[in-house]
């Protein structure tokens, strides 16, 4: 039972319904794809909410539910209510796990939680990106070996704009010729943070063996350990403090 | 000239005004007071801005001209327009040094930067504090010995609610039996950040030489190395990329 | 099943023999305490070893046993075979957690793998500590409260000499007005390090609960999430390397 | 006058006197050129080392004059003498800057510092390698652009086996597929180390204006900001410690 997460995957949902390309490798949606797809990979409970439904599908009985929430958006990042943002960050510095995804790098939420542009450089062509795996022992590189390849991705190059992760897990390397951090940890609060880089939605990434199994692997190590609200408290002393004038005669000269 | 620093020191000037304890203390604010040490202490040219002022004293040309910018707020940070926040951001993040001074770890501009509720707990009984240089080697020490000790402050003790520091550089004894991470140093963007604990405003702190050794040791560290506007460019790619049909037929089944 | 460790709990066993005042307190040694202690808390298997046994009871069956190895020793680091150093840190370094304890922190394994003095101040003056819990969300911290308060232990000061620990995550107040970073974590190769400062040999902390709690914790979360051995291939290319020319002609000039 | 720097470049001088085509690239050794391109990139004073001289060159008194010390070596790592690696180690830990290139992360003194077998794998086939800028604030990048391009370089792809750096400044792509964290920072002791990835022996790497303008940069960077002998004091307690008994009647029971 050590490995039971509730998850819930988040995603925009609008290229699908636009794009005939997109829509014909996600019929349903990525979020359906993923839900799916996740659901052989562990001992997961999924949820899906997406950007059109009321309060973008995040209520507070969803936010309560979830110990991890999985986002992907890009086009309509703008679209994301102020208000939601607010009670995703506060649920993830209580303890709750965030996974954003590709172009959520220029989510709200991403840039909310790191304090950064988080910007990059880009290209979409369609190159090969090969993953390697730098952290083999790292609990969100279990079971993948020395790199995953992807015949197809839109190209994320360095600089990416985030502050150092805690811990660097996957590198890309990309054909054009460019490097990426494309697995990152973070901590923020109680919570734990991982971007993961792949995942255009022109390309079939989602369904991907080893790209869903990533994402499952993140989902277990950003399960809670712990939920806590957040406080500031006013507290008493635990020993004695002797009383002390405050000398405001002799201030001391600054040399 | 390599240590030569355009400083802005920033206060939210309100105490100063109310209570005739702090104004004995701080006659012309502590943004004054603190502006007059520095520039005794090192090759510093020194501005101030205060809350009341048009856009809080922060326009685009003085955060134009300041390479590091201090900041000491704390009944009134929720007065700061969010228009300055994002002003001040956007600088820190293409290079300005920032420094957070006491009560400003509930600042806007803190929490927004580091992504975290920046809580902590904390006491008002004038106890003594001592803080332990834990890094001799590191610019912000420069010139401290063992420890910096402090007759009387307020307490505030851990867990402050922050991300791992790049390096933690002060760590204080409470007399009441507490311990903080009290200087604490992170980089966002292309700038640095440098929290100070000391510095409650009925206290005599600003005036102690050794307290503004270290924020003029911050300053100099925090001195952009670089500046440079955020982008986020579509690039052409360096080496070849072989054409390659997306393969939609045979998406690798999830086991 | 997650949670089943085996544990090899390693000491000097010294002053156990020699000293009439520790040998009240640890009649079988503190291995043996610390072991008892240990199994009644977790899904644990214990092993114990000690330096006067051949090999210091750390055999290759042993070392290949050992998920985890609990080091304690202080008066005769100097005695410990450069030969068992190097078997111990090649295991670390392929994926076994090692915890260091008290006055480990001058053990040759300490030093092998952290690289630095691992110096300190120190005094004997039987004196409170406050070990608080800046990470409570760390798997080393599970079950801990605010803090955990010992009423006699040995006084250990920063400057701790010691790399920046991944995580800090407990950090003393001592009567005597010092603090310690006294819960530090590191990864080294594939194995994860804890240091813990407590346990003197004079004191019954190896007694204490929560002090055995987190050492059981530690070990939880140091056992291996993968073993590998150490590897240095030579390897193919994936790609196309394009012959070229080697250009001596045209050395560019330094400027 | 701040960024003067007192540089020793040590080099084991061996394939520059087997081989003709390293020697026809470095006629006077890669100690030489290195020097001497360095002397003309800042305000640096300089001298040299090699495996075959008296002490390997390292006396004292070259050692204590040296503020940073650059290691370049290759095929006769075990012919470097354990009481130098000692020396060497204890100067870093004192304050003195190291420099690592290339293969010197097989060395003794770079495994020693590091405490991990600093392993990766490797390829000579002369291929492109692409040093990416991912910290272009970092005084080791400064004038550097976006990427340093060397036409013919040995590959080192990841798994690197080194601790995490503290900074990570540049990643390599290689034309052969791999990518590799080829500019790492970190610090022990009162040293900065500095691990740079280019430099075999066959290529003109150490003639290249903006790998030497690295090396140089990392000089003024790692240059010791305090120098400090090694201690571990008994020390005197700061405030009153209260007697207490020492209770062994009630040792608390373990749950």
């Amino acid at each position: 039972m050590c490995d039971h997460v509730k998850i819930t995957v988040w995603n925009e949902f609008r290229h699908e319904k636009k794009n005939e390309k997109v829509r014909k490798i996600y019929p349903d949606g990525m979020h359906m794809t993923l839900a799916n797809n996740l659901r052989r990979q562990g001992n997961f409970e999924l949820k899906t909410a997406t950007l059109d439904e009321p309060e973008h599908g995040l209520t507070d009985d969803v936010l309560n539910w979830s110990e991890v929430l999985v986002w992907w958006g890009h086009m309509a990042h703008g679209e994301v209510k102020d208000e939601v943002v607010n009670k995703v960050q506060k649920r993830v510095l209580e303890g709750m796990g965030l996974i954003v995804l590709h172009s959520g790098h220029f989510s709200k939420i991403f840039k909310r939680m790191l304090g950064t542009n988080c910007s990059l450089t880009w290209r979409e062509a369609a190159e090969k990106e090969r993953l390697w795996n730098i952290e083999p022992g790292h609990p969100v590189a279990e079971g993948i070996g020395d790199y995953i390849e992807l015949p197809n991705e839109e190209m994320y190059g360095e600089r990416f704009d985030v502050p150092t992760p805690d811990k660097l897990v996957f590198v890309s390397w990309f054909e054009g010729g460019e490097v990426f951090r494309s697995g990152c940890c973070w901590e923020r609060g109680h919570g734990r943070i991982f971007y993961f880089r792949p995942g255009h939605e022109t390309y079939p990434t989602y369904h991907h063996p080893e790209i869903v199994k990533v994402i499952g692997n993140a989902a277990r190590w950003a399960k809670p350990r712990l939920v806590r609200p957040h406080v500031c408290p006013n507290v008493k002393p635990i020993e004695v403090i002797k009383p002390r004038e405050v000398d405001l005669r002799n201030l001391p000269a600054v040399s």
